[in-house]
């Protein structure tokens, strides 16, 4: 075989493993949307089948031979070339695959499909018990799968590794230490400030048929092409790429709550306008592919965070919004936006604002590291829990549901995924920082003209179409010149924070 | 192996080819449904990887092997027990796909999408003459197929088989010898009839979200499990069956026309209920699969004709009717039901009544037969429909679209399936005739009452749950005590229109 067809023979192995990964996409998103509910046990059996087929190529004894084959063709390419960067890319699914037993995958996927329904249960009734003895099945399955994958220094690495490629908790912990005090310190000085920010205008009556139609305007505007997506409404917002050209989001809506869907439709449009925005030619292929989470999220925050929640921003939307929903006729542009943007301490992770979130991905990566290592007891999460909320955010748990069963994550067995939704909003400051320089200064003068094809140029350059060909600690560097650094963000939050609370 | 165990292995590879044809059915329900325009290309891609998956399947060298050691488990038992039919049919499954070149089936699945393209552009600017070189393709390549299938006096008859097992152009023909001559001078003696039926009733101003509110009330009650199903939007109506439990129908809507939604709710929902009554624990193999088209069909005519364009049906109905569309409130429940009944010529099969519709099946018959013998040359087919039109219904197409353009089926390959929609008719006649003798008389006293279940618990028990374990002509004699004989279809159009027409 020649070197060229080696490659040739991967890419086509590639693309059918991303077809069938967007078909599951497209079961999953229909159990979420439109399947009647006798439908969940087939709909089971068949992502299953389908998740079994995708591991059976993943594992193909070939692949190691094609893949040596194939690197004599590229050996003197740049590094980041696409070929050279599939090839890495391949490398590491193939070993991953290779290394963790098969038995070991299907006994988590069968004790996390039972776990998940556990849960749900769990929540309804606030019974931890019910569900411990799953999270412990879970946690001890996991720490095999740890040292079946192997590791240098922690169990959790290899975890972390799955969402965050070469991303370690050494690196995390280094980003906590300076992140954690400094945030703490900050939330102090807001709480102690006599300013009090009144957010009670976003809790008045905002018939959901005008949310929809207002979300999919904004959502439009940003650069997010309905021919190839849609909205629909879910229990828990999520977007799903289908194929290049079929990138669907979802959100969900409370009349009394203007927030909860809009800032739900914007952060999941940052995602999709990722998956749109991927190299076409590539797709198939690590090159056309989203390079991590934490990427993943740090597109959904930039959105979300540093454009829809900037006071420019509301500067071009408000007269619009006004339009729909003249019960705001009274609200102050400014008063609005400082509505949008207040500081509360709260126990649920998804309810808070900017400056605590970090704090509620600390506790459950802190559990996580232990709990792997069995320095945790499962049992004793719960108090563990309670005691890191009241250090960090002086709030105590009145619940279980208020508490750790609050995230469905670790029922599904995403052990080491957390991090990356706070690595999301570190890059988004990092990557915010490096477009005002590029752009010649504040991105707020697009941002209140409506020119957000600017910003989504700028992305689309300098993130999205790179796929994977850098590693998300190599794309950091390479765009924004610097490693992965928290400082970024805790300028963001203080520049932001400090126009609204006078600090 | 052991004979037990090499059935079981092939009730897996039934039931993985099964969940396979259920994902498919999930995608072109999603295609149809719900998919943004730009998905196109990739879902096609998606389908075209799933069926390869199937066909490699079907082809699988061991299959040979396993179903002769199976047969000698259940060699003694009755050739109507799941176990024998399952090895029945899979071994057809088998040879079939054997002994079709692959080369063909790619060939085919290549020209027909691509022709279908050309169809709906053709349709668009009624030119023949642009899907004339697509359709002799798809016709030659037929005619290859059926060679390669093999076939004793008809090229006519594979193609048949695969829609209708074990039914031969032969007996078809001797359907319609008997057939249509009968309905020529019934429909002379309606036309030559002073009596003429006044249907603008039909065609007032039904608001749809009001049709969708009636049609989901009367889809219900019929037995349709809404748990297991739900009702979206298409162009062209269709049932899918995503999982035993999970089966959706379409429909489509027109204000100013009743019957068009009204009626594809009641057909397809009669598809639906096959599908849902089929047995359970024998999902993934023949003994839990729909047998043909045919039946399938006389399943969703049953219920389309013979119940709800009953005066029966409507005198539960109307009174409900009535109050969903008040303008209709100066329509006597006869004129209304007369309406629904109207006998009236044309040209488009989609449109006809019960007893024109034969006609429009009995000229694509022919055409299809002629053309595969190369007895008819593709460009003569517009020649060659017109004059059999006014033949039969005295009525000449003045456009492409209103002849040979109108059906999708070429454009996608189907030949051999229009022979299917009759049998529908033929069969559900049969078992009317059947049902009325077990139930006692006249069904008319449980459908004014409202008593659904009753009928469609003979329905269950005589054809649902018996799946595919008799052969269609099998399941005529078994559950009817006679063949295939058209005589029943023709006594009970004899009684409708006798009392709507004075005949």
């Amino acid at each position: 075989m020649k070197p060229h067809e080696a490659y040739q023979r991967l890419v086509r192995w590639s693309k059918e493993i991303t077809t069938i990964e967007n078909i599951i996409g497209l079961l999953r998103w229909d159990q979420s949307c439109y399947m009647p509910p006798k439908g969940y046990k087939h709909r089971a059996e068949q992502i299953s089948f389908l998740t079994m087929e995708k591991h059976q190529r993943l594992r193909d004894d070939r692949i190691e031979e094609w893949l040596e084959k194939a690197e004599e063709a590229f050996h003197g390419d740049d590094p980041h070339s696409p070929e050279r960067a599939n090839i890495r890319e391949w490398r590491r699914w193939f070993l991953k695959a290779r290394k963790v037993p098969l038995e070991i995958a299907k006994e988590i996927a069968r004790v996390t499909s039972e776990a998940n329904h556990i849960w749900e249960k769990a929540r309804k009734e606030n019974n931890w018990k019910l569900f411990e003895p799953y999270l412990e099945q879970i946690f001890s399955l996991k720490t095999e799968e740890a040292e079946a994958l192997g590791y240098r220094e922690d169990p959790y690495d290899p975890l972390l590794d799955e969402f965050e490629p070469d991303f370690s908790s050494k690196d995390f912990d280094g980003i906590l230490k300076i992140l954690l005090p400094t945030l703490k310190e900050l939330l102090e000085r807001i709480l102690e400030n006599p300013v009090k920010i009144d957010s009670s205008c976003l809790y008045r009556h905002f018939p959901i048929p005008l949310q929809e139609r207002f979300g999919l305007l904004v959502a439009k505007k940003l650069g997010y092409d309905f021919d190839a997506g849609r909205l629909d409404i879910t229990t828990h917002p999520f977007t799903v790429s289908i194929s290049p050209e079929d990138v669907r989001v979802t959100t969900r809506y409370r009349e009394d709550d203007f927030s909860l869907s809009f800032f739900a439709v914007v952060h999941e449009v940052g995602h999709a306008l990722y998956d749109q925005g991927l190299t076409k030619d590539y797709w198939g292929t690590p090159a056309g592919m989203a390079v991590s989470l934490g990427i993943h999220e740090s597109q959904s925050r930039f959105w979300e965070n540093m454009v829809a929640k900037s006071y420019a921003f509301w500067k071009f939307w408000y007269p619009s919004l006004l339009q729909y929903f003249p019960i705001l006729t009274d609200v102050p542009l400014e008063t609005f936006w400082k509505a949008l943007n207040r500081v509360q301490p709260s126990l649920v992770r998804i309810q808070a604002d900017e400056l605590t979130y970090p704090f509620h991905i600390a506790i459950r990566y802190e559990i996580e590291r232990y709990a792997l290592k069995k320095d945790l007891k499962v049992s004793d999460i719960p108090n563990y829990w309670s005691e890191k909320m009241e250090y960090y955010l002086g709030l105590k748990p009145s619940s279980f549901v208020e508490g750790p069963l609050q995230d469905i994550h670790w029922s599904v067995g995403l052990i080491g995924y957390f991090p990356t939704y706070l690595l999301g909003n570190i890059y988004a400051a990092q990557f915010l920082s490096r477009m005002q320089r590029d752009l010649g200064g504040d991105i707020d003068k697009f941002i209140e003209t409506g020119l957000f094809g600017i910003i989504l140029g700028w992305l689309r350059e300098h993130i999205h179409q790179k796929g994977s060909r850098f590693l998300p600690k190599e794309l950091l560097e390479d765009v924004t010149k610097s490693p992965p650094d928290p400082s970024f963000f805790v300028k963001y939050l203080k520049d932001r924070l400090g126009s609204i609370y006078n600090l």
